[in-house]
């Protein structure tokens, strides 16, 4: 007999080879009908392992992300016969489940392969699946390895590769594949699949390598699953924040000035100046100071902060000056030039928290292929603040950070989120700067601030950063997707390094408390996930445009200028359209621009002296004084925008 | 006989061997008292040279720079016979006049000097300046030179290195000098003397060579005058930004960060900002548009807008990345990414000007010894501005900046300037470039403006950019100072660089004409500037700080507060002093602030719910409401602050 510990804690004996499903079949049926891959003492393998000593045993179902990527695995085997089916002697090479599916990569020889093809590969594949045929993984030796794929170079290479001698492969069906394992039961589990593009790869993604033809595709347990993925691949196509950026003319890239490196366009750059100003008066309230630091600063600073020591390889190279050989680095971070303006003056006890907050431009290199519109960039701005406090200060500091974020998310339509609080893994200190002590009470100041505020939080350890423990914002949007905005981190090891000061109560000089806060993380990346959250339909407040006015003739372009200086008056941001179009092709525009309101003004509006108001989307709110749609403006901004 | 002209105009005939002082004789006994220095056909001379050709004379008097400089130049000789009388052995090098005075650098050998021989030395001065002795000049041969100087290498090396082969050296009483020319009839003329201090500086200006003692002195023709001078300079040093700067928190300078990289602190930032916002307002109204640009792009933009071509190698050196082995160049101007986000459109003939505006912050090598705290700096932010418009348009947009520019020049103080027009040399046109056609349109649209704003303008000719003709405005300081602050310039040549177009009503492209704009220039350099010419008291719309509150003592707390919600409520920025300090130290220290008003409050002023108001500098404004107050501050703020 063996002993298997389950996750809930509780041991079971079993007979020696009782496999994954066995142990599922003695809970519940229906969880046996469910199941469909397992880990054993932290190792993936199949349900059908025969397991032959003590240990514990994890169950997955499509619930858990190591079910789905079992799935996905499997679906990429199922993939691979299906091509080999349909393209006799092509050469398969590796084929890993991604985020969402799977891929795989394969050398095509004669064969081309493309979009017009999927259809007949995703019928040969859901014919496979049909065939409900069991995974079961085998040895082999090295030789029989090689000897299987002695027309196959790429195989080869991998057996050859293969440092720790064992080699399995993976029988479905008639397919044989080199495979490590981590299958579900069968392949009648894959009701649904879908194969979704077609692309270059390099083998093993060496550009010096052959090009292979890369084919991705997802699967799904059930087909109304397939359908719903479809759906928000569809729609998270139109939210692209690279194509909504183009169409409300927020910003562009030009190769010339480099990649990544975004230019903000007038409307654009008028959304962030109202995004900083929402945020600078929500922190002049919370007592933060602005100031203003150098896009660079010499190489010493960086060696003093740390920084270079763990990233200068890796980044932006350093600028030298032409006669006198000094060298400085583009910041990657604002807080070693906020340690210098703290070290500026002589603090007491009296004078703490210092906040200091700037919208800092910072630089971080990124290599072109990583690059992705405004969420992965060489050059963004954070809402950045460094509060410095007395270690008394420090809990009520990092609550008062929260709250503040709160605020933010609140007046932003982010109402789902996370808090991640992230500590050092215990077992690799050597991974982080700073004393065990200072660490301890970093770690405990968080999850105190996080309880205290009552966050829906998770600890994950070993994700801190090399300076301090923190706590991230995980924000869903409005897709369900997952993304990384807030961050609040405390460092005890800068003030150490800049060796900052304060006279204390006992007349003696103490170390401050640093803590790093960013409510947005960076300016670039948050209004990404913004348009992506809202579609480009931001909450009103942020606008670019909030009106529209629309001159049904010339004849009435005076009045609507008339009404456009009233809604200017009354604080509202609104502009003409008093082109020689018709009314239905200044609808549709301002419908693509996504502006929230239309004003629509002719014989009857200006005899009237009120105006014919139209929602986005197409609601009628009829003819109104513009003092009453103005009222309409106000009651809608400030539902959203409240007072901190 | 001889022709002179002269600078009227006016031709005479003089006998050959006639003098400059001749001449002056010969049109007025007063001349002739003041005249000490001329020139003939564009060379310096002395006035006592005999002219033997025909050719035009100018005279100069003290009132002329030509006149101050042949002044101090005589004075330098002075000052190295006074030295040579009082440190016998001592090697004489070099002794220019400078900018309101001179100097002389001296191998002092076993001799040291402090500011305690200043008073020696100017009695030695003075006593030989009451000698009367006259300056002569006279030829020598460069054995004679050598033999002179036969124990002095640095006389020696320039001997050595005179490649025109005259040597000429200037007598007067017991003292000879090698020298040039240029100097003052006698050393009679000099009245009063000042030795201003010592300093040390290599030979030749490089730190390999031996270290010499340079004395800076300086001179007039009148005691009133030196008088008025030293106490110019006082106030100078009272006003220096750098001083201010520090007593009024406003900036600090970092070594770790690095010279030249100025940290704006809380005050200043917010001071900043303020100006900022002032200009935003008002360029909102004239039609710009705000744009983000990145404090970096690749060398090719640079390359594409010829900047890479001039500057490259002065500036600071590219900056690389890691793997792919791009090349970045901190921005030096915003031009270039201006004109990329211009052409991520397409524009028509309706859609312009466009006119982009951004606080672009731009990086400029300059040596450390050249570093002066704000006002010469390694790093600062434009507010920078660029109009692309058709040709047609251009006058209009021309003009329409110079009265920006009068705005802001008026709400800020300013009111003593010229407008300097640069033009190119037309002797060199490869300094420049574009087509000459370009040029004149260019320069012609600069001049009609000027004339039509009515502007005080002199024209400078070949003082243009390399692209562009350009008008700036010379400011006039507090203490008579002269400032280059803002500037507009024309420019062709970047539209042709950058390809950018625009469909003209003819429906073909054409390019656009640009112009760049910053009427304060630099943020860094405008506000050094303001500082030195309020001594710290800004207009009081810009105040850091408008009004502080000074509690009798602790019992008056709660009162001073609510004085300061008060005032708050109506957006007045205030601070409370409720410090357990005298009244009498809390009004020192609020004046060393330079807060424009200090408000009282104790037992009367709670009881009769009102304040007392102390204006900055003393005056007594008595016991008001704080009603009446904030009135008082509104109507001097719009006094200033006009609207644009």
């Amino acid at each position: 007999m063996i002993q298997i510990t389950l996750p809930d804690g509780s041991v079971k004996a079993f007979e020696e080879n009782t496999t994954p499903m066995d142990v599922a079949k003695s809970i519940s049926e229906g969880l046996a009908r469910n199941v469909i891959s397992a880990s054993f003492n932290g190792t993936t393998i199949e349900t059908s392992t025969k397991l032959t000593t003590d240990g514990s045993l994890i169950l997955y179902t499509w619930n858990n992300d190591e079910g789905k990527t079992a799935f996905w695995h499997s679906s990429a085997h199922v993939l691979a016969q299906a091509l080999e089916a349909l393209y006799p002697g092509i050469k398969l090479t590796i084929g890993p489940a991604i985020e969402n599916g799977y891929y795989y990569d394969v050398d095509f020889g004669e064969h081309t392969v493309s979009d017009k093809d999927f259809k007949s590969i995703e019928n040969k594949m859901i014919e496979i699946a049909r065939g409900k045929h069991e995974f079961k993984m085998r040895s082999a030796t090295k030789a029989e390895a090689l000897s299987l794929y002695k027309d196959n170079e790429y195989k080869t290479e991998l057996i050859e590769n293969l440092e720790d001698g064992t080699i399995t492969f993976c029988d479905h069906d008639t397919f044989t594949d080199l495979c490590r394992g981590g299958h579900i039961p069968n392949t009648g589990i894959i009701k649904a699949v879908k194969i979704l593009s077609v692309a270059g790869a390099y083998w093993r993604g060496d550009e010096k390598n052959k090009q292979l033809t890369r084919i991705y595709g997802t699967s799904f347990p059930k087909q109304k699953e397939l359908t719903a993925y479809l759906e928000l691949l569809e729609e998270a196509k139109k939210r692209d924040h690279r194509k909504l950026g183009k169409e409300l003319e927020l910003f562009t890239f030009s190769q010339r000035v480099g990649q990544g490196l975004p230019l903000w366009l007038p409307k654009g750059a008028a959304l962030r100046e109202r995004l900083e100003n929402f945020l600078k008066k929500a922190q002049k309230k919370a007592g933060y100071e602005m100031v203003v630091t150098p896009h660079i600063g010499q190489k010493e600073l960086y060696m003093t902060s740390g920084h270079y020591a763990k990233y200068g390889e890796d980044s932006f190279q350093p600028i030298t000056t032409p006669k006198e050989g000094e060298e400085f680095l583009l910041k990657p971070m604002n807080c070693p030039h906020h340690c210098e303006i703290y070290n500026s003056g002589q603090w007491s006890y009296k004078d703490l928290p210092k906040r200091f907050a700037e919208f800092g431009t910072v630089y971080r290199y990124e290599q072109s292929g990583e690059l992705h519109g405004l969420t992965r960039v060489r050059g963004f701005t954070q809402d950045d603040a460094h509060i410095f406090c007395t270690p008394d200060q420090l809990d009520k500091e990092f609550k008062d950070v929260i709250d503040l974020v709160l605020y933010v998310f609140g007046s932003l339509g982010f109402e789902d989120f996370t808090a991640q609080v992230s500590l050092r893994d215990p077992e690799n200190p050597e991974k982080y700067i700073g004393s065990d002590e200072n660490w301890e009470k970093a770690e405990k100041a968080i999850l105190n601030a996080a309880i205290d505020k009552g966050l829906n939080y998770v600890v994950e350890t070993g994700e801190a950063a090399f300076y301090g423990p923190k706590l991230d914002f995980m924000v869903k949007d409005a897709l369900g997707r997952q993304w990384q905005l807030g961050t609040i981190q405390v460092d005890y090891n800068l003030p150490e390094r800049f060796e900052l000061s304060y006279k204390g109560s006992d007349n003696e000089l103490h170390k401050p408390v640093m803590i790093h806060r960013a409510p947005f993380g960076s300016m670039e990346r948050f209004i990404a996930i913004l348009l992506e959250h809202t579609a480009g339909n931001f909450p009103l407040w942020l606008m670019p445009d909030q009106v529209i006015v629309l001159s049904i003739s010339e004849k009435y372009e005076k009045y609507a200028k008339k009404v456009l200086n009233l809604l200017e008056n009354n604080e509202i941001r609104a502009l003409v359209d008093n082109r020689n179009e018709t009314m239905g092709k200044k609808i549709r525009d301002a419908e693509m621009k996504k502006i929230p309101y239309m004003i629509i003004v002719g014989e009857n509006e200006e005899q009237e002296g009120k105006v014919s108001v139209r929602k986005h989307g197409g609601e009628d709110l009829g003819m109104i004084s513009v003092e009453a749609f103005s009222e309409i403006v106000e009651t809608e901004v400030n539902k959203t925008l409240k007072q901190f």
